[in-house]
Formats: C-alpha cells, structure tokens, sequence
C-alpha cells in the first residue's frame, strides 16, 4: 500500500487549491489527489458553455496545474475512508494511506420533491461534461425553456442560452419577490430584471411551481398561483446540498446546514481529517451563525486555510463573508458582506451611502460607462457591513476593495480619506470617486439624523 | 466686508473636495471658494487633451458641482491674507472675514535653470487653458518634439502626442536609467519602455539636458554625454513645486520639500487655516518622513480631512502610500506603496511574491487579458509594503483593492485567505487569482529561505 503525506479528496475549486497550499506550505510532503471525474469543470464558468464558450470541452480546468506543482492524481471514486488506520479505498479497490486527508467533495444541486420532476427533458447543473452536453442538445430541440430559480445561476443561464438561440422562449419562474433578492437590495434586483426584460427573458417572480406536467418528457409547469407554463425543458438552479456521504459514513460530525463541521482551522471532528468547500459547514463573518454560501471563491479560500494548517496552523478562518459578482447585459453587478435587508435582519441599526459616477475622466475619455456603489454601514461604530456595485466591468474588482474594507472591519472615516488610485482612462475622477463618496453620503446622512 | 465660515482657496483638486467636505460635515456653514482660473482643468486628464480628448475645453470640471454643494465662487486672484483679523483680500481690491480658511494653492511645473531654457517652443504643462492651447497649436507645425522627463506625464504625454500626429518624431530624455522608475521596479519599467518604443517613440535615459541651442525658438538640445538632438518643441515634464507665496507672506511655517507645513489634522501652523494637495508637506505612510509626492488623489484626500476637521477634528492624516495607475499601449500600470527597490533603501528586509493569470475563466472568455500583480512584503512580520499591477485594465481597480492592504497593514497570511469576489466575464478564475497568489508565492520564498 502506498503512503502519501496528504490525500486530498476531490479535483475542483476546493481540492485543487488545497493540494497546491498543502505543496507550497510542505514542499517535502508528497500530495496525492483522488477525483472521480474524468474531465474537471471550471464551475463558474459553467453557464457559459450554453452560450460565450460553447461547450463544455472548452471550459476544463487544465490537469497540468497539478503536475506543475509536483502532485499525483488519481481518478477513481473514493468508496471508503477507514480513519482508524488512515486508509482510503477507491471503487477499483486500490488503496492508500494517508497522514492527513482533505474532504473537497463539494456539493450537487438541489432535486425538490416536486410531482413530475423525474420526467425527461428536467435538467440541473451537474458538474459533469456528458450531462452538460445533453443539455446543450436538448436545448437545440427546445422551444420553450424554463428556468425554476432566479439566483446567479438562473439568470446567468437564462441569458447564455438566450445568447446561444434567440428564438427559444425563455421564462425564469422564482419564488421570491426579485431575481437575485438573497445577493442585492431591490434597487440592485430592479435593475438586474430590467436587463433580462431586455433582452425578451420572461420573468415569473413570487410563483412556486406545483408540478411539471407531461407524459415522458416534460411539456408544462403547474404554479401554485394556478398559472401554467408551456415547458418542453426545465433547468433547475436552485441551490446545492453538500456532498457529505463519504464524511457521515466515517463517522465525522455533521453540521446543522448539513454539511461537515469543521473548526476555525478547518479541521473536522477528526484531527487527522480536514475538509474545505462546499461540502463544509460554514459561519457567516458578521453574527458567527450558520451560513449557507457555498462559492468557488469561499471554496479556494477554505481550501488556502485547510492546506496550510495541516502539519502546523498558520490560518484561522473568519467565517464567510460573501463576495459575489456576475455580468447582466454587458453590466457588472457585484456584492460583498450585508445587503441593507440583511443587515436589518439581523438587528442592525444601519446607514447607507451611495455614489454614482462614470468610470473615466473626462467623461468623453473612450468606454466610459456608468458605476453606481452603495455602502452599508453599522450606525454607532460607522463599521463597514457590505457593499454593493453595479455598472462597468471595472465593478468586478473594485468589489475586492469593498471586500478588503468589511474584512479589515473600516469604518465611514476609513473609507472616506482612503488612498485611491484613479487615471483618466481607468477610473472616476478622485473627486467623483464611488467608493469614499458613498462613505461620506453615509456619514453626512448620520449626522442629518443625529440633528 | 462679507463673512463667511469657510473660505477655500483653489480651485482644483484639493479645493473643490475640501469646500465640498465642509458642506457635507457642517451643512449650516457659509462656504465660499476663492481661486483665479476661470475655468479649471481635471488635472489628470491633461495629457489626453493632446491626443484621445482633443482640446482642454473637453477636459474641463463643471462649475455645477459647486452650485450644487452651495458653496459660492469667487474668480478672482487673492494677493493677502491677514491672519490676524481672518481677511483675504482679492486682485480685484474684494475683502472677505473667514472663520476657517482652507489653502489648496496646488503646485506650478518645475522649470530647471538650464541655459536656453526661456526659448520659444519650449513648453511646461501649465493648468491653463489657453496655454495647454498654444501648445497644441505649436504641435501642428512641428517635426521633432522632445519631452524632458520619463514619469507620468512624459510617458502619456508621448502617447497622447503620437496619437494625434503620427509624423511628429517624438524623443523622451530621462536623466535615470528607466522611464517611470520612481514608481515601478525595473521589470514593469521595461514592459512601459517597451510599450512606448513600439509606438515608434525615442527613449534617451541615462541622459541629461545640458542646454537648448537655436535663436529665439529652440532647435535642438545638447546633452551632457555629447549627444545632439533636432528639436523644434520641447516639453518639459520633470516634477512640480507647491505655490507657497501667499503661505509665506502670512508667516506660515514651511516644510523641508518647500511646502506648507500642516499636522496630522491637516491644520497649517495658524489653528485657523488647513492646508491641503499640491501645496502641502506630506509625510511618508511607512517611514513618517518628509514625501515630494504630488497627486490629485492625494489632494482629494487631503481635502477630506482638512474639510471634516475644520470646527471639530474627527480625521488624521496616516501620511501618504502613493497609489499611481496610467494605461500604455492600452495596458494598465498601477502601483501602490514602495517599490522592491524603495522598500531596500529604507532598510526594509523583503520577500516579494509575483502572479500572473489571465482575468478571465475559461480563457476562452471575451476579453481576455494577461494581469500580473507583484507584491512585497516586509520579511519578519509579513506586512505588506507595495504592489505593482500591469496588464487589463481591470487592473485601475484592482491596485485599490492592494491600497486597501496596505492601508490596513495586512499580512501576506491575511492576503492569501483574502475572500474575493471572482467571476468568468470579470476577473481571473479564484485558483488562478493573482492578489492571493502572490501573497502564497511570497509565503514560499520565505519559507524556502528559511530552510
């Protein structure tokens, strides 16, 4: 039997980055990592393979990634963990034994136990490349799509298969009251439909579907508001439950989001056995509760704690902030931390300040486009909660400066006399710019109320 | 004789921030600005009005943004300032009684004493309209322009010039080894060198100007190696000195780079008058000692304090980090803090970390663009001391969120478990993304230095 330093279980966003971590902290440990599929998925780059990307084949995570960091691979699912004698066993029965292991078994999306929805032609987003081509074949077929769920994934899908055949109908029924309600205040949410209403994406807010209708293959959906939907595809993007079979049967301890505990280090119940991702049970950075996130971005970020923390800590996690951002009609759309309704949710007496400007100077200077950002504060302690942007595509990463702000815990004053960089061609104006006018929109806001 | 609460003087960008900052923190305060120019130029976009904007009358701030904030403007020169009995009085013979007044006299472009200096053709970039005007009207008939001086305003200025006139033969002199040295290290000065010679620019480094030959208009210049060059424009782009007349005539204290000397609260050696910008000694964030640096950003922030703290300090000045962005052949050059090389001569023991990707995930995805992101580190505590970026222009923002580490003294640990905001149609892929690899690479040199 072969003896590695460190096996990691899962090939994506968690198991990579903690393979490469445990490497570039331990360079003398061997790293074996185990997957089951072929073929690895960039997965946010998923949407687009039903449109910008084409397909699935182009838009693979490069296995040379490992091998330039000096880690074996091993494409076999893993059937059993024996945590007594540090024994991993594989479906073709190889087996290894391991010093540490790392579970990144990730997490598959959310089936409902809705009547009808084993009928053909209903789809999730399976991270699988064979899968993901049926859809795009159903697709080709297909005059009426509907997409149940209108997270990121839902809109993002709604318009790459727009993008990828103009004339499918397309109707994205959501059961909230907005689109992306869970991510953006409503001003945020408006603007997102707006941008699907435009490009003729059908949209059914505030509707739970009741049943898929049909014989075999799907050809309608029953909502509990009594209207039905023409359907001769569905595509679930309604979430994802953690892949925790592996974790339970080994008899590690499982969290109440149903996901595997782990502590500050990303350590499970069992000392020996680390996890990171979305199969991981995670706090949220503001009140330490329970969160639900599951991100590529949380995933590689666990993922650096768990690899560095294996033979010696040196990372102590956080808990989750949540740093999010997609495109919509060519738009940036972008969070990080609270939303006003979250922040309110959870008891805050908040202060909000927003700021809008175009991102050049002058304002004829070449892709100027509008960027508008709204900060969300804590009232007493001007403590920074979350952020949000939506314009240009520079939005992308000044979102990773808000982000910087609500980890490092600024506050209005922090933000208001930060040291930005600005250029003509790049930015607003340092006079205009969004993000520390929104902090001094906030604080002249506290002061108004304050009399 | 009028009174007003506030009094700016300046109009640019520290005054505008600074009057539009007392307004917001002391709405029921009279604000009134005081500057000479009729019209004021957005200073960073001067060097586009040769080239991508085409005129300084495209480049101009809107008078509305004051009306706006309802702070009154005076265009009329102020000649005294009577500190005892709080009275500014104009050119035109206007007396006015402030209670706080606020200088923000900028900065005038350096003209070194070199013989043949006051020749015709031979350009400074003024902040003035009609000047900025005769320039481009001596371009037009010109065949041989030298810019003295490789820094920003050099390098876009070359640019920009090219832009308009593809004939005009363009020559940059720089008495340093490398164009842009004071900000990047030499592998970015390089990749700018590059950009420039591509354009079809002449770089002459390592070079001084000894003198300018011709009659009454400049014909060529010799240089201290020998060398002669044709010339019949020359622009000079070699730094900027702070207006500190009228500081002096009202007895404030002046600093060793020849500014106004002000305290953390931005406060000048009179209580009642703040200073702010161009015209004001700053401090090094790192070191506390005396910086030259002039900025717009650093200005409007500057602003931000001296305008907040007037009748009850709730801001200090943390001394200036320095955050610079400029595009050069349609790439983004940013950095923040101190260079690798800055960061050794003030005896700082390094580890840098280096990264590069592609900001987007699949490459596939339109708009791919290599970015690369250097970062130094102090070695003991792994506190970051500077970042560079050059590649997308993502990157403009990008270089915010690295000011917001340094800002925050983050260490490299902090910076790889950074929770950051990834998308495929925004930024780099979260395994590949350049900020926390950088901070990983930098964690291995240390530990491989470390054995």
């Amino acid at each position: 039997m072969k003896n590695y330093d460190v096996v990691v279980i899962g090939g994506s966003a968690a198991g990579i980055p903690a393979a490469i971590t445990a490497k570039r902290h331990y360079p003398n440990k061997s790293v074996l990592l185990i997957r089951k599929e072929r073929r690895v998925l960039i997965p946010c780059g998923i949407p687009y393979i039903f449109g910008t990307v084409g397909t699935p084949e182009k838009n693979l995570v490069p296995d040379k990634v490992l091998e330039k960091n000096g880690i074996e691979l091993l494409i076999d699912p893993v059937v059993h963990i024996d945590n007594k004698n540090c024994i991993v066993e594989t479906k073709a029965g190889k087996q290894v034994r391991y010093g540490k292991l790392v579970l990144a078994t990730g997490s598959e999306p959310m089936i409902p136990p809705i009547p009808g929805i084993d009928k053909g032609n209903i789809f999730s987003i399976k991270k699988d490349v064979s899968y993901l081509n049926e859809i795009i074949h159903a697709m080709e077929n297909a005059s009426n799509m509907v997409i149940v769920g209108c997270g990121f994934i839902g809109v993002e899908l709604a318009e790459e298969c727009k993008r990828r055949n103009k004339n499918l109908n397309i109707t994205i029924v959501e059961m909230m009251q907005h689109c992306l309600q869970l991510v953006y205040d409503k001003e945020f949410c408006l603007k997102a439909e707006e941008t699907l209403i435009n490009q003729g994406i059908n949209l059914m807010v505030d509707e739970k579907v009741e049943s898929f209708t049909g014989d075999d293959k799907v050809e309608g959906i029953k909502l509990k508001s009594g209207k039905e939907i023409k359907a001769d595809m569905v595509i679930l993007g309604i979430g994802a439950v953690s892949n925790v079979e592996l974790a339970k049967k080994t008899g590690l301890e499982i969290g109440t989001t149903r996901s595997i505990m782990v502590n500050r280090y990303m350590q499970t119940s069992d000392p020996n056995i680390f996890a990171c991702g979305d199969c991981t049970e995670k706090v949220s950075f503001f009140d330490g509760k329970p969160s639900t996130l599951k991100l590529a971005s949380i995933a590689t970020m666990e993922a650096r704690i768990a690899g560095a923390n294996l033979f010696a800590s040196s990372r102590l996690s956080m808990g989750v902030i949540g740093v999010f951002s997609t495109t919509l009609g060519g738009s940036a759309f972008a969070a990080a931390g609270l939303t006003e309704g979250q922040a309110q949710k959870q008891g805050y007496n908040i202060v909000v300040g927003e700021s809008e400007a175009i991102n050049r100077h002058p304002g004829g200077m070449p892709g100027a486009e509008n960027l508008k950002v709204k900060l969300i504060f804590e009232a007493g302690t001007q403590i920074i909660l979350g952020g949000q942007v939506c314009g240009a595509k520079s939005g992308g990463e000044l979102i990773n400066a808000i982000s910087a702000f609500v980890h490092q815990r600024m506050t209005a004053n922090d933000i208001a006399t930060f040291q930005l960089g600005t250029h003509p061609a790049l930015t607003a104006s340092p006079i205009a710019y969004q993000l520390v006018n929104a902090a001094e929109i906030a604080i002249k806001q506290l002061k108004m109320k304050r009399g």
